[in-house]
């Protein structure tokens, strides 16, 4: 049963996946580079802690939660189960990583005495941190925890595509958020004087975006979906034995 | 042959577009409150010039331009012709209005002596206005001048689609860094004080979200798409007269 539906894969999958992981890389790499050059570093027990919530944010919340994403496009003639298995692991990396950061950056108000929560990069982050919460636990009882019936699951199906694109997507708008309260902290005037650091992370900005961007092409390009076929038997025929009298007919 | 494809219309659709609209022009009025109550109101001879621009800005290229991606799923029983002429407008006129806002701002500028194109808000802001006249000028060359062969058009149309949802959210995005600045140069500490102008900005923020993922959700969501068939024959249809030779021969 596994891997059953063996499609070929689109010609220009490669190149637009390998595009994509190219940005991500360099991105995680300018998120360091800047943190290092322009901020001093990182250091969980000094003032540097504050630097842990950026590059944090965009190792999970971005680039590994972006290619959870893409795990079902580039794994789309492996084994449903295994890629299913893949696709919520790197989900749990990102949480737990964010999970960090966001420690990092609460515990670093709380040592210097901070508000918390008053700015709108905060409330987007706050909202991006619980639907990513519940879309993860909906998303193990659906489709990885047995018992689910299987309409249920078909019907969810869709839902769970269209909140994982948009928390996606809103996790690259509050990094932009954050990023650019940063340089108004921090550069204050010398911003409009195109100081390095303020070009490199509008360059950065610019980035974030793009992968948003490329993840979204790859991820809604209807000839790269993973053939239906493939889909209904992962859904159906996971923990079998247990939903049996739910699959469809069909199995 | 126009409005041939009668197909009905989802039970849902209404709603959510009807809360589209409800979210879309709470945001235009809360734009206009937050200017009007906070910033001293609009005026284009003034220091006041500056505030033409976020209002220009929301209007145009978030309210209108999301409204134009609707068109095809709200007036989906209608003339296919008629659909995307009004497709075609809701474009020009956001258009119209958010050069209305860029002139806004880049003369404020001027006047003030203030240096352009520094910022990332400014960089976002200046990607999304030439995608969105490349993108106005490719759909307007494909699809309403006569001519392009029924092929190119059918190859196009799904890359029109991708780019016109990119350039809406990152309309959106760049209207939240947008909203963003304007909170740090104009509040300064007092923003983390939860001053009442901050808590009605970051509200506005999210709204925009809201609108972005509302419109999102009514463009992505696949039983709602306009049938297939209602599109191609709109595809090879429009001057008919002109593209006969190319048009698929089932018309």
């Amino acid at each position: 049963m596994e891997g059953g539906a063996a499609a070929s894969t689109p010609t220009a999958l490669p190149y637009y996946v390998a595009f994509s992981q190219l940005l991500g890389l360099t991105l995680v790499a300018m998120t360091g580079a800047w943190l290092g050059l322009y901020r001093g570093g990182i250091a969980w027990e000094s003032d540097l802690q504050f630097n842990a919530h950026p590059l944090c944010m965009v190792i999970g919340l971005v680039f590994l939660q972006g290619d959870a994403l893409l795990v079902y496009r580039v794994f789309r003639n492996e084994a449903k189960r295994t890629t299913k298995v893949l696709h919520g692991l790197l989900h749990i990396f990102a949480l737990v990583i964010a999970l960090v950061g966001l420690v990092a950056v609460f515990d670093y108000h709380r040592k210097k005495g901070y508000t918390d929560l008053y700015s709108l990069h905060s409330w987007c982050g706050i909202l991006v941190f619980v639907l990513y919460l519940v879309q993860w636990l909906a998303g193990f009882s659906f489709f990885l925890f047995p018992g689910a019936p299987f309409s249920l699951r078909s019907r969810y199906r869709p839902q769970h595509i269209f909140f994982g694109a948009t928390i996606f997507l809103l996790s690259v708008g509050t990094a932009l958020l954050g990023l650019k309260e940063a340089l108004l902290f921090n550069l204050g005037d010398k911003y409009s004087a195109f100081e390095p650091e303020g070009v490199l992370a509008n360059v950065l900005g610019l980035l974030l975006a793009c992968f948003g961007g490329a993840v979204l092409y790859i991820l809604t390009r209807a000839d790269w979906k993973r053939p239906s076929q493939a889909e209904e038997q992962a859904l159906s025929m996971d923990f079998k034995t247990l939903t049996e009298g739910d699959s469809p007919g069909s199995q």
